[in-house]
């Protein structure tokens, strides 16, 4: 490992993936706490299986994009066969509830939460590494089934700090819109091209998705997207189930919705929480009934800085063949999964996100440093998070290093110090706070008034004092 | 997805991985918890990286397994560059801390808990993803960093349950390996071979190591394992590291260790907690000194019911060169990594892992679902986890879910109840307990000791005393 080596890696992130550090990490441990309380509290139990499946097992169930036929994470495993990571966590549960059905109880009720993967092209925001939290009732066919994890999901946005009014769950029907498109007479190769348009109504409204439905599109930046090419008659029937969806109230598949709108009303979940929506679509091929979307409804600045409705958070929904796949033999299921990098971003913006570390002290510039430990010692046996500078000996350097670790309070224990038997408290959260509202720092480093010397006894009851200022 | 689909997909996991289930996850969810608290009452802050980094970036240190130059997934973007699993979190940190190093406080202190991937040959109890949970101080050479570690390791096995006596920590230093063995004339080609028979001291005692230095070994299976081929006196030179270390009292390698010691001793953590012992090797190639392994030192059974001591349960050392393959600036570091499913299992074992998921109360066997959920909602609300059923009509089904779920109580309002205003309550973990002890379960469901009928009103307040019961 000489220096001149020539051929030194770059040091560089894999594109599409990225670094978190603690302020993230400590606000989505504490969503996940939140999440996972929930979900227990409604009888769903924990299961993890691993990041990576046999590829014939995971499906192609991802929407075409950008990759046709790619999304996927895949490698050959020593013996020949295909290993693919997870794209998301309901197949591995299909895989897993087919490999062990006969032990599980029925329904099996289970939640999830890690990471999965999709080898997209990666772009602003856009990443190919996240983390889903998924809850599934797999073995119930009942409508309650799925108004209950509605339920779920609502009570969930809520404790993590969503006010009533700031989310909308949407539900609609896989059947229901396959039925219309049929009755139609929409040929199955357009039947991905039309489910993408109605997914658009949302954002292009009724003009927009007209001509998605025809001969094609023109955005504003001029790129042109190639339509369905239906004809008129088809155009209206598809425009209808937008706009008036209330024609299609003989069909019986509105009726599961019904059903599932009634239990969640007769639960105190009403209209203004959970609603028939017929243009929520859903990108993944295996769902089978009905479909879900969680919405936030409140505005945010996206990255050009115009104010957009979040959007959704959370999805899901029926999926009755995906263990048929393995057995032949039909289990019913039903899921919702929270994005958790969207929703954590939502809560930031919200200002709700919780979960920061406790302050930190850091003692610094002790010649000995099993007196340095010693202190540190004490603090944390009085539950202050507190740790010994082990770095160089440059006091400067020190100083620098309790600002960077963004530390509430430096302890010091020069020569001075230690011959009076005293140490030194500087209570860097205010010093920084003065530093910012006083116009000469000069004159505040002349003042030192965040700063004090405290008997080396009274260390932990003086630390906590000012930690308790620092907080109020 | 016809039933007669002739490729359906066999519902396998692929070779060397698992799924886990929800009492592991819980008793491992309260280690991570515990390990965590500790790590950041030390001051030290989360970090994650990505699950993938390009193969370049993470280098080659794993150690000559069964499969050379392998033992990592790897596959290549559609960029042309190829991605590697992190096959631990060290070499991922110096990616980050060489790409972020002007921004990041001087030592850089964190923590980080993930999963890692090895592409190695799977066995029994062998798996190919596995949990790491790392500390690590970067950008000091000060022994006092080690020692932090060391004492941080200790009070985490501790916080764990773990006894004092119950573990050990041995360091040894890779710097005074080799230059004892550059004293023995022993070629770096040579080294590989010599350092893992050293490893093997504690196994093997003298006598095999001897044969593993010399011309080779035979197994008791009748294996043979060829030797590194050292002449007599080279042997006798490693053979006096073993059992005599304190002749190289003057290697100022050994200095460094010593002055880690004194360290810990100072600090009251003595040698029964950290010991000096010259066979610790650790497998990876980047370590540059001090390198430190903490086993537990009680008997287990093993696979064929024999009693072994348990052995490591985490590594670590500095690796002072990671960091400048990027940059061709030397930082030092030092970092300790817990094996976490090596250490549940001994937690396991030692019956004091923790984590237990709260009782369940089931609500079973009610025509109108929605006064299921309205029960499970009261029941929560009062901090019970409770859960309406929402599969099949069929009773028995009913009464065999609560049992598979180990539901602790199952609550019925049948029409006889509805009528009365009551419901019942059936305490199945009694009704188990007593099931167990009784001759004749006939006898038993005829008596039904542990089912009672309470007023419909008064569920959250007889739910809660009969798990009081059970509790108790």
């Amino acid at each position: 490992m000489s220096t001149q080596k020539p051929s030194r890696p770059k040091a560089r992130l894999p594109r599409g993936f990225r670094d978190r550090s603690a302020g993230e990490i400590a606000a989505e441990r504490a969503a996940l706490d939140t999440i996972r309380r929930v979900y227990e509290s409604y009888g769903f139990s924990p299961l993890e299986t691993p990041a990576f499946e046999y590829t014939d097992a995971l499906g192609k169930f991802l929407p075409d994009l950008d990759r046709p036929n790619e999304g996927v994470f895949s490698l050959k495993d020593d013996d020949d066969q295909w290993l693919s990571l997870r794209y998301d966590l309901t197949a591995p549960l299909a895989r897993y509830v087919a490999e062990n059905f006969q032990n599980l109880p029925k329904p099996f009720r289970r939640y999830q939460v890690g990471s999965v993967w999709r080898n997209e092209k990666p772009g602003p925001g856009r990443y190919r590494e996240f983390t889903q939290f998924d809850a599934d009732t797999v073995g119930s066919n009942s409508p309650a089934a799925d108004a209950e994890l509605l339920m779920m999901l609502a009570d969930t946005l809520e404790a993590l700090g969503l006010k009533r009014g700031e989310y909308v769950i949407k539900i609609n029907s896989r059947k229901f819109l396959d039925t219309v498109l049929q009755g139609a007479f929409i040929p199955d190769m357009k039947r991905g091209t039309v489910l993408r348009a109605i997914d658009k109504f949302d954002r292009l409204g009724e003009g927009g998705v007209r001509q998605l439905l025809g001969s094609g599109r023109k955005d504003e930046s001029g790129d042109f997207t190639k339509g369905a090419g239906l004809d008129d008659e088809q155009i209206s029937i598809v425009m209808k189930l937008l706009i008036s969806p209330d024609e299609f109230e003989t069909n019986m598949y509105m009726d599961d919705l019904r059903t599932i709108t009634k239990v969640l009303c007769e639960n105190g979940y009403d209209k203004d929480r959970v609603t028939i929506d017929t243009s929520i679509i859903r990108g993944l091929d295996y769902y089978t009934g009905p479909v879900f979307e969680a919405q936030l409804t409140f505005p945010v600045k996206n990255e050009d800085g115009e104010e957009v409705v979040f959007g959704s958070v959370a999805g899901g929904g029926r999926y009755d063949d995906l263990v048929a796949r393995f057995t032949g033999q039909q289990v019913p299921a039903t899921g919702v999964s929270i994005g958790v990098s969207r929703l954590m971003s939502a809560l930031m913006q919200r200002g709700i996100a919780g979960g920061e570390l406790q302050p930190l002290v850091v003692i610094l510039a002790i010649d000995d440093v099993s007196r340095s430990f010693e202190m540190a010692r004490e603090l944390r046996n009085a539950g202050v998070r507190a740790e010994a500078y082990v770095g160089t000996k440059k006091f400067g350097d020190q100083l620098k290093y309790a600002d960077k670790r963004g530390a509430a309070i430096a302890v010091i224990e020069g020569s001075d110090e230690l011959a009076k038997g005293e140490v030194t408290l500087k209570n860097l959260a205010l010093g920084a706070e003065l530093a910012k509202n006083i116009e000469s720092r000069a004159a505040w480093v002349k003042d030192r008034p965040a700063q004090i010397s405290v008997k080396r006894g009274d260390l932990v009851k003086e630390v906590r004092a000012m930690l308790a200022g620092v907080a109020s």
